[in-house]
C-alpha cells in the first residue's frame, strides 16, 4: 500500500473553543499530553479522515503512524498543530472548514467536557440522575440543546454496512423526511447513518430551509469506525456507548430503524427495553422500523425475536413499515405533531426528554471483556426490562468486537467472547446473528471471522 | 401509459412578485390570458415537473394535456390557480418551496419582463447597445446582479445526455470548485448542467458556505427540455437563445466545457466567436475544456474543428485539461483571482462584464426554419468572426429539431432541415455530428433520428 | 457671519444606487448638468446640513455659496463630487454614514426617479389613476413598502416651529407608540416632526426593537427648510407637495396631528377633504388631534374652524385628546390592530392604501403665484370637498411663502399674497391664522412678516 | 407620598436562563428562597425601578415594601412571579423586553453564578489568580466577552450627581465616541453614566450601526442607588465593588474620567494604583480626565492631589483634555487603534485584559465597617502602590455610607465614620471632600450630611 500524503499544520479552532480562561487553556494543553492524548489523537484522525471511509478504527491508525496532534497554548486560546494529517482534509492548503469544526467538536468534548464532567463533584456518574445531568450538559456544552425550535429531530438508526439497495432506501426516506421539515440525527458514520442525512439534505434544499440539522452523535471508541460523514453540521462525542444511547433517545422527538446488524440490535433492545418501563407508559415516542421490499424478512425475524424475548406487548411500541418512504415520513411528522402537543400540554422541554425514565441498568457503562461477556444472564427468568439490558450488553460487546480498535486487540489477544444463554434463546439469538453475518451486514470489507461464539 | 397523479391548488408567488401596482396585477392578469398563455403554461409545466427528467418539450405537453395556469387578480397581489399540475410538486398538498420559487421567477419573466421589455422605448432590440440593455435588466430584475460579491460565478456548459462516467467528472469538477468557494451556473437541465451544482453544493456544505449561488439561465424553447433541477437556487428565463447565452458571457467569470451535443457545440462557437473579436484582445475570461479520461479524443476533434474553422490562434483563448479536476478547480481559482485583478484595476463591476463586445450577429435571433438553415453561409470565404456566427446559428438550429417543441413540429411538418457548406467543411461538420450521434449525445431516450441533411 | 468650514470629498452613494446600467449612468450624469442641476444642488445641501437646523431654504443656500455636487461616471457605478459641502457631514475626513444614505436617497428621488415618471408615457400624470400609480413607484423604488409587515406605521404631523412644551410632548407620544411597536412617518423637519421620532427611538431600544422605521417623506421646495433629522432612517423624496401629501395617506396605517401653523392646517384641511368624499365613506384610517394642556384652546379653535367650514360631520373623523399621550398611544394601538383586520377581511395590501379615493382636486399640484392665490373660491356655496380643496391650496400657498425658495422669492418680489373670501369665512380665518402668528407657529427665527393680506 | 401604582405578573426570563438542567432550576429555585432572596429582591426592584431615578437604595425598598420575586420552576424552565412590581416596568400589562432582560441578567448574575463561583473549589478567591479567573467566567457566563470584534470599548466613569452643563458635556463625548465607531461601558446609574451611552446611541443611528454596545457593569449594593438606565443593552451584576472594578480594568480598552465624587476618586485611586505597578509599566490603556470649561479647576485639584500622594510620575499615565469633546473622541480613537495593535503584536486577547497585573491588595473586598474605616493606614510612609490602596479604600466607605443601603443603616446605628490621616494628607483630604460636598457631588437630592468624619 502506497503511503497516503499527508500535510502538516497549525490550525485554529472553530466555534466552541473561542473564548477561554488562560486556566482552561493550560488545562487543554496539559490535558492533551497526558493519557487522554491517545484518545484525542485517535478522534482527530477519524474526523481528518472523513472523505475516505472505513470502518476499521486499528487500520486506520496504521495507514497514519506518524499522525499528531498537539494543543498549542496562546494569551488569546489555542491553537492546534497537526503532523503528518491525511491531505484530504485540505483544500490548497487550507482546512476544510467542516472537518475545522468537527476537530473542534471532538476536541472540546474530548478534552474539555471530560475535564469538566469527571472532576466535578457536581456529576455522580454512579447515581442515574448524575449521569442524566452529565448528558444534559454534555450536549449543551456542545449547542446541541436549542431554545425555540420545534421539535423535528429524527433519530435515524441502521446499519453502517448495508446494501445499495437499503442504502438508496434510507436516502428515500431522509429525502420525505426532509420535505415534510424533519431534521435527522444519527451515529454519524456511512450506510444508514448517512443515507437519512443525504436526503434530507436534497429535500431542504429544495424547501430553501437554510438551518437543517445533521447532528452526529459518535463516542471514542466508534468514532473511527464510524467517522462523521461529511454532512454532519453538528457533532458531539459522548464519553461512552451508553451515553451516547440517552443521548440519542433524550434529543430524538421520533426514532426510525432501518436494517442493520448488531449494533442496530443493541440499539433496538435499548430502546424498547426503556420504554418498556413502567415509569414510561404514556410516553410519546414514536418508534418506526422500515426497509426496501427485500427487508421484509428482515423486520419480520427481529419482530419474533424481539416478541419471544420481552413479549407480545412490546408490539405496541413500534410500527413496521415496509418499501414506502412516503408513508414513512409522513407519519413521522404526524407523530411528531403529537409529541410536541405532548409536550407542550406539560410544559416539557422540546429540546431534552426530562420526562423519559432510562433505569440504571441501560446507564451503566459496560466494558466488553471475555469475562463480562461470558457472565450475561441470556435467560427469561428475569424480569423483561433485565433481560433487554443483558441482550443489549451482549450485542453492544460483539459491536466492540468487530469494529472498535480495544475490542479488535482483545480479540486478537484472547480468541472470540463466549456467550452463554438458556437453549431456546441461545437458538434464537445464533439464527439472528448467523443472517447478520449473512446477509454482510457485521463489517464493511472483507470475509467476517464472528468475534463470539455462543454455548 | 398511466395517468400521471395531478393536483389543482392555488398558490401565491414566492420572492420576485411581491410588490406590485394595480396596474401591473392588471397586466398580468391580461398578459396571461392572451398570446403569452401558450408560453406560460408551458414553461411552468416545466418547472413543476423538475423531478421526473424528459427533454422532450412536446412529449412534456402531451403527458399533462389538462394543466393549466391562471393569474388570479387581488387588490394585495396575484395568486395562482394551478389545474391538474404534476403531483410530485407538492408535498403533502403544499408545494415545495423551491418549485414556488421557480414558478414566480417564470411568471416574473415571461410576462412581466416581457411587457417591460418590449413595450418599452428605451429598449431598442435592433441595436447591441439596445440589446445588452435589455439583458442588464432582466438579470437586475431577477435579482441576479449582486453588488459586493466577489467575482466566484463559473459558468459550466455540457451536454444534458451524457454517460455516467462524465456525469461523475463533472460532479467532481463541481465539487472541488466549490471547495474554493466558487459557485455555478449553467443552463439549468440535467447531466453537465446538473453535475457540477450537485458536486458544488456538497462541498460548500463542507466549506459551510450558506450562500453558494446555483444559477440557471433557460429561455422558453429550452426550459422544458431542460427543467431547472432541484439545486437551482436561481432562475432566470430569458426571452430567446441568443439573449441566454449573453447572459451566460456577461455574467460568468470563468467557463468550463464539458463534452457535449450540438447545445455544447453551439455554445463554444459563440463564445469564442465572441472573444476573437478584435476588441476583446485584452479580455480576461478563462476557458477550460475538460472531461474524464474517455474524452480526451471528443476533445482533440473539437479542437481540430475549431483550429479548421477559426485558424490556429483560437487556441490560446482555451486550455483543455483531460481527467484531472482538481487541476481544472485550482487553476480555474486562480484565473478568476486573475479576473478580480483585472475589474478592479479598471473599475469595473464584477456583476456584469459590460466591457465585452458582443457583434450583434451574435445577438440577433436565429429562427430555425427550414429557410433560415438552408440559406447559411458555411464556407470559409468569409471573416472567421462571420463564419463562428453561421455555425452557431446551424447547430442551434439543430438542438431546436432535437428538443425544443416549435423544431420538433416543424421536422414533423416538413422533414429535416437541409444544410448546405463547402465541401471540406461539410466533410468535418458531418464527422462531427455523427460522432455525436454515435456517443448518443444528441437525446436521452430512443434512437435519435436526425433532424438535419447535410450537403 | 463666518464662513462655515467645508469639505470638498468624492463618496460613494449608499443603498439605492448601486447596480446602474451604463445606460442609467450616463443619464445620472447627463440630468445632473441641466436643469436638474440646482434643485439636485439644493436638496443635497439641505441634507448634508442635517446637523444645523433652519427653517430658511434662502439662508441655507447663501451660507454655503461655493457648495457644488457632481455626478461621476464609472463603468461599475456613479461617485459623487461634493465641493465646499458642511463639514459637520463628516467625521474624520469620512461622511457619516446616516447622510450618505440621505444623499443617496436624494439622488435616486430626484434625479432618477424623475427621469423614470416624466419620461414614461405610462404615467399619465393628468389622471388620478396616474398619478396614483407614479406615487406607488416613486414609494416603491425607494423600498418604502415593504411587503410581511405588519401595519404599524404612524404618520405625525405638527408644527417645525413649537414651544418646549409641545415638542416634549410630541416625544412623549412618540415613546409611548414605541412601546406598543408602532413606527413614525413624519415630513422629517424640526418640532413636531422630529419629536415623535425620537420618542420612539428610545422607546424601541427599551424594547430590543431592531427594525424600527423613522420614515421621512419630503419634496424639493420642503426639504431645505425641514431638513431630515439624524433619526430618519428611510428618506423618500416626492416630486410635489400634492405627491407628498398622497404618499403619507396611502403608507400611513393611522394619522396623528400635534399643533402647528399653516403647513398643519393644509394637512388636515387635505385628509378631511379626503375622508369626507362618499368612496371613503367606510374606510378604516383613526386620526387623532392631541397636545398638552396647553393646546386644548388651540384644538377648540381649529375644530370650530372645521365645522364651519366643513360641517357638523366632519367630527366623526377624528378624535381631540388633550395631555395624555399614554391614551393617545393605546388608542392608535386598538385602531391599527383594527385597521390589520379591515384590510385583511379585504385582502387588502398593508403597505399601500389602494382603496382610498384621492379626487383630482388634491392631485393637482397647485403653483402658489400671487394670481393663483387671488383667485381662489373661499366661500360656502360650493360643495364641502371642493372647498376643503381651495382652503388647502390657500394655506400651502402661505407656507411656500413662508419657508419655501421660491416663495420667499415670490413675496420679495411682489409682496404679499392676497387672499379673498367671503365675509365671515374672512373673519375666521383672519382669526386663526392670526393666532398662528401670535403663538409663533409660521417661521423658526425672528419676527413675523406676514406674506399674505386677507380680503 | 401616595402609593405608586404596581402590578403582579409572571414572565419568562430572557436570553441567558433558557436552557437549564433540572438540578440548575431547582438550585435556582432554592436559592432563591434561602439567604439570597432579599439580595435579589433589592436588585431586582432595582432594575423594574429604572425609569424613575434615585439614588437611595434604603428609600426604593420603602416605597415598595410590598414588592416580592420568587422564582417558579417547571420542566421547561424557570418562571419569575413578580408581586406589587413597579408598573413602569409595564406596557399594557406586559414587561417591556429591555427591562426583562435586565431582570434576566440580575437573577443570572446573582443567584446563578454566585452557586457556580462559590461552590467550586476551582476559584480561590483568596489568590489573585483565582479572583481574577472567577471575573473571568462571570463575564463569560454573562455573554461580555465577544471573539472576532475589534477593540472599541471605552469605559466612562464620572459621578452620577452631576450638573446639567457636565451631563450635555458627557453626552457630546459620547456622541463624538460614537460617530467613531466606538462603544461605551459605565457603571450604568444616571448622570456620567447615562450621558456618553444616550451620546453614543445617536451617534451610532447616525452612522447606522446597529451592533452597538452599551454595557453596564453594577454590584449588588449599588445597583439601587444607579439602576440600569434604559439604554443598557448588556448588564453584569460582579458579586463585589472590587471585582466590579477589575471588570472594568480588564474590559475596557480606554477608560475616560468626567468629574465625580468619592466614587469617582475611588475609580481614579484604584486605576492609577494598579497602573503605577511596575509589571504593567508598558501596559497600553489610555485615560483621559475630561470635563467642560467650568472643570478645569476641578481636575487641577484632583491633578494636585494624585501627584502629591502618588508622585510626579503619576501624570504620565493620563492627559486631562478640558471642554473639547471632539478633541477627547479623536485622541481616545486613536489611542484604542493603539491599543489595537498592542495586543495584536502579543497575540493578546482583544476582549479580556489578562496581561494586566492587578495586586491583591486592590482585589480582596473590603467591607466598610467603622473599626475597619478607622485602621486604614492613611500617610505616605508606605509604597505608593499600598497608599493608593488605602485611600481607594477610604473613599469606598464614605460611598458605601452615602447611597449603599447596608452603608446607610451603619451610619445611622453608629453615627460617622472616623477617618485618621497624617496631617498634610489630612488636610488635603478634607479640601477634596469639601469641595465634593460643596459642589454637590455626593447625593442626588436633599443637603448632604457626611458620612464621615476627618481625624
Amino acid at each position: 500500500m502506497p503511503m497516503p500524503d499527508t500535510i502538516s499544520s497549525t490550525i485554529s479552532p472553530e466555534g466552541s473553543l473561542e473564548i477561554l480562561s488562560q486556566h482552561e487553556v493550560n488545562r487543554l494543553h496539559d490535558t492533551s499530553r497526558t493519557g487522554l492524548h491517545d484518545l484525542l489523537r485517535s478522534c482527530a484522525l477519524a474526523v481528518l479522515n472523513s472523505g475516505n471511509p472505513t470502518d476499521d478504527g486499528l487500520a486506520l491508525m496504521e495507514t497514519y503512524p506518524d499522525f499528531d496532534i498537539e494543543v498549542l497554548q496562546q494569551d488569546r486560546g489555542v491553537r492546534l498543530k497537526l503532523t503528518n494529517a491525511p491531505a484530504e482534509a485540505f483544500v490548497d492548503g487550507k482546512m476544510i472548514r467542516g472537518i475545522r469544526e468537527h476537530l473542534s467538536s471532538v476536541l472540546r468534548d474530548i478534552v474539555y467536557v471530560y475535564n469538566e464532567i469527571q472532576t466535578h463533584q457536581r456529576f455522580d456518574l454512579n447515581t442515574g440522575e448524575g449521569t442524566t445531568n452529565a448528558v444534559f450538559h454534555i450536549l449543551r456544552k456542545a449547542g446541541t440543546l436549542k431554545a425555540g425550535r420545534d421539535p423535528s429531530l429524527v433519530v435515524c438508526w441502521g446499519g453502517h454496512s448495508i446494501s445499495r439497495e437499503e442504502y438508496d432506501y434510507t436516502k428515500a426516506v431522509g429525502y420525505h423526511l426532509g420535505l415534510r421539515e424533519l431534521d435527522i440525527c444519527t451515529g454519524c458514520g456511512p450506510g444508514a447513518m448517512k443515507g437519512p442525512m443525504k436526503g434530507a439534505n436534497v429535500a431542504h434544499a429544495k424547501q430553501r430551509r437554510a438551518q437543517g440539522r445533521y447532528l452526529g452523535v459518535s463516542e471514542p471508541g466508534i468514532i473511527a469506525a464510524e467517522a462523521p460523514n461529511p454532512i454532519v453540521n453538528e457533532l458531539v462525542v459522548m464519553p461512552d456507548i451508553e451515553k451516547r444511547l440517552e443521548a440519542f433517545v433524550r434529543l430524538g422527538h421520533g426514532i426510525i430503524i432501518f436494517p442493520g446488524g448488531v449494533g442496530t440490535a443493541e440499539e433496538i433492545l435499548y430502546l424498547l427495553g426503556i420504554l418498556l418501563h413502567p415509569d414510561n407508559a404514556d410516553m410519546e415516542l414514536p418508534v418506526i422500523l422500515t426497509g426496501p421490499a427485500d427487508s421484509a424478512d428482515y423486520f419480520k425475524r427481529i419482530d419474533e425475536f424481539l416478541v419471544y424475548t420481552l413479549g407480545e406487548s412490546v408490539r405496541r411500541l413500534y410500527r413496521i413499515i415496509v418499501d414506502d418512504p412516503i408513508e414513512v415520513a409522513r407519519t413521522m411528522r404526524k407523530e411528531i405533531d403529537a409529541v410536541t402537543e405532548y409536550r407542550r400540554a406539560r410544559q416539557d422541554a422540546f429540546y431534552f426528554n426530562w420526562r423519559l425514565t432510562v433505569a440504571m441498568d441501560f446507564q451503566s457503562p459496560f466494558e466488553a471483556t471475555h469475562e463480562a461477556m461470558a457472565g450475561l444472564a441470556l435467560h427469561r427468568e428475569q424480569p423483561v426490562h433485565e433481560l433487554a439490558a443483558n441482550l443489549r450488553r451482549a450485542f453492544s460487546g460483539i459491536v466492540a468486537g468487530n469494529v472498535k480498535e480495544k475490542g479488535i486487540r482483545r480479540i486478537e489477544a484472547h480468541g472470540p467472547f463466549r456467550l452463554q444463554a438458556e437453549p431456546e434463546l441461545m437458538t434464537r439469538l445464533d439464527e439472528l446473528l448467523t443472517s447478520f453475518v449473512g446477509q454482510g451486514r457485521m463489517k464493511l470489507a472483507g470475509d467476517y471471522v464472528p468475534c463470539y461464539t455462543l454455548g
